[in-house]
């Protein structure tokens, strides 16, 4: 079957590509705020239809959370499960957006047209790339040349809850020889890249409690304790002076970076000094020996991602609150063990509780830290057919986000996962802006044109 | 002129003054926040009609924020001039109460009869004590005992910010020959108490600044210091491991409790386990080698009285924030110098910031501490009007709050001011279900008429 009749159909049908995404993109998709389940639904029942009309078997997958979608088209050669999410992050801080999250736009900017909507990179412009890609290869064919499940979830920003459940109940519906994941980045705008290292989290929300009842402190300052200060101290002492993370026994199972990666890494001649520029830094923060490319990928990290406690109006309240809150992340790498790191943080802040004062964990989660085996032949081919698109060579990269999934389909499928996407640094994932740009779009769809031709020789 | 008619007058109007007070309570004169501005100006505007109908002249008095109401009864004797605050603190945590906290509501409980409403204590009940005595005084004999002027403002919860400017340029209209204010408590519910020491303050609403937008903890987390981090370890270092404060020159002014001052607390037989206990503590926190009424009334304190940053919503949102925020305030003792104390902090705040971090100042009010001179005839003779209305004999007591207006009365008017109040310490000023006790209502209305008539003697 011809490959450039297939990518001449994805130049041709973009426009209509196009809009399909932006009809995605409409649907309020948020997981983690109950507020949008109904929303989650719909972007489900979207994917089964959109499945359906390019001639895939479809359909949605009840879970005690979301709804998983599943499809399958069938087909000669070797068999592939495609995965991506349809959910989002929340939209906050709102007033920080220049259009309306969910009414996607398309812009033009210094760098080429983007598409500019809460999840337009994260993840529904990523997970479109593959489905217009079989889309195109269905049009001009009339089949796929390899076999291919399409598994779509809508918890991913929410930890995936019902995954490894659903996974080990579905294990023939979703079992194939390799799985392929969009949910990444390019190293550089001219670069693509397969993610082979992915950092794993524990992430904890804790409630830290003292007194029955908010205080005034001209009453009681100097004599209660306040819980803000309690909830200061315990965050402040999570780090040392150089940026090692203090938990007992936090790096275990941390390992040395390879030197042969460390010199691969060194080639990519990273620019920490731009990367941190677009967002207006200069000085890396981490631990102070360490390369900033280790830093982002192959090293452990721990971060305060929200806190909150007693009058935070507008003006002045004198207040002692009876609680302060916080949620704090940490990434993992190698073997670390999200148990143990869980265990040692309760253990270290219930160290730091005075008299009186008690601490709630209100939701919490984890997952190990992932490594792919490049050793599958599936990778170079991929890699090769990933450098024949893009104007320079594809490499083999780390990540410092966590993508569980790439684990569990290791863990419970007993498949290798290959992550490739099209995400860029500036694509303003989980913030406000979030962007995707139509090149990412359109090179995306191309490249998994070329990586289903290469995975059949 | 009688005394006891007066008392008696009292006692069969309660009922229709406490219809009065609650038409004032359901006014939301919540000052700090700028949408309850005409609710502020409507509770001016009751307050100059409630004088005018006791036969006071009254006006409301623009200023740049709230008005003030300034009223007057001409009347032989010693010339009074009596301040209250119609404004009131915000309601949040709204679903912690019990009621609305603008529909006041009379309830029973083992304690007798609360008026339970935002305000009910700070300040509306008791404002309208004094003012119910001078009508009960004038409904009965047609005049006053003393020359008295009303002087009541709507911007005290925020720090009086017109309040100092208006005394100056209104020296002559409210120039009396004491100010009795009426803002603070009872020592206990059957002791009653005039303050003479006031604690100060200086309170900063603070900013810090790091990456120019929000960032995914898995994009930069290990390579961008995080500003709640930041945020975190400035508090931290706020107090040592025995509760002092470290800013250099904090206590610079503080003076030592003297022995007279020591010995007649210790005679008040303070019971802070009660305190404590009340509010679901047992451990006072304050500096390790004070007694906790020293903490309370003669100590400085420094209190994070709002933190927040990140993302607080529902679920878990691996961000790294662009900024944090915190609103502190310090309780001041003696001769500390708010200018020199904000100087400090400041100072100390920009040495924590790493490179590429700043921080913005948002507010800040400061006020000094305050001693009033006992020495003042009219203290004693009101001391001894308290004595003998209430079951125990009264007491020149300290008081953890700042009531900046003692002073302003002493450095812009030349006058003494006079604390006098029947707050309890249960009355949850600051916090959800705020109340006033009927009997505070009733015998605070009483022993105005006592004092009234005492200081003509």
């Amino acid at each position: 079957m011809s490959l450039d009749t297939v990518l001449s159909r994805i130049d041709s049908d973009l426009p209509a590509a196009m809009d399909r995404l932006l009809d995605l993109l409409r649907i309020q998709s948020v997981s983690t705020d109950p507020a949008y389940a109904e929303q989650c639904d719909a972007a489900a029942d979207w994917l089964v239809a959109d499945l359906i009309s390019m001639g895939a078997q479809a359909s949605k997958h009840p879970t005690p959370g979301h709804p998983m979608v599943v499809g399958h088209v069938p087909g000669d050669g070797p068999h592939l499960l495609f995965y991506g999410h349809y959910d989002v992050q929340p939209v906050d801080p709102l007033e920080l957006w220049e259009s309306d999250p969910f009414d996607p736009q398309i812009q033009d900017t210094p760098e080429g047209q983007v598409i500019r909507a809460r999840g337009a990179s994260d993840d529904k412009g990523q997970l479109m790339t593959f489905v217009e890609a079989c889309r195109a290869w269905k049009a001009v064919h009339g089949s796929l040349p390899c076999q291919i499940t399409f598994f779509f979830e809508g918890e991913e920003e929410g930890g995936s809850p019902s995954l490894v459940p659903f996974m080990e109940a579905n294990k023939e519906l979703l079992t194939a020889d390799v799985a392929m994941i969009c949910d990444t980045g390019l190293f550089e705008s001219a670069v693509p890249a397969i993610t082979t290292m992915l950092r794993g989290i524990v992430a904890e929300e804790i409630t830290i409690k003292g007194p029955s009842r908010d205080l005034h402190s001209g009453m009681y300052g100097g004599i209660a304790m306040n819980p803000i200060r309690v909830l200061n101290k315990i965050l402040a002492g999570l780090h040392d002076d150089t940026g090692t993370i203090t938990l007992p026994g936090f790096y275990d199972g941390v390992p040395d970076l390879p030197d042969t990666i460390r010199a691969q890494w060194q080639n990519l001649a990273f620019d920490h000094a731009t990367y941190l520029g677009d967002v207006g830094l200069s000085e890396p923060a981490g631990e102070q020996d360490r390369t900033p490319l280790e830093m982002i990928w192959a090293r452990p990290t721990c971060d305060v991602n929200g806190i909150w406690g007693g009058y935070i109006g507008d003006g002045f309240k004198t207040v002692l609150p009876a609680e302060a809150h916080a949620k704090i992340s940490f990434r993992l790498v190698g073997q670390q063990d999200p148990d143990a790191i869980q265990e040692s943080f309760r253990a270290y802040v219930e160290s730091q509780l005075p008299e009186d004062f008690t601490v709630e964990y209100d939701r919490s989660k984890g997952s190990k830290a992932a490594q792919m085996s490049v050793e599958n032949p599936a990778f170079p081919k991929a890699l090769q057919a990933l450098t024949d698109e893009w104007p320079r060579p594809a490499s083999y990269i780390g990540c410092g986000g966590s993508i569980p999934i790439a684990g569990f389909f290791k863990d419970i499928l007993d498949m290798d996962a290959m992550l490739i996407g099209f995400g860029r640094d500036d694509d303003q994932i989980h913030s406000p802006n979030e962007k995707y740009n139509v090149e990412s779009f359109h090179k995306g769809t191309r490249s998994w044109a070329r990586i289903l031709e290469a995975l059949t020789r």
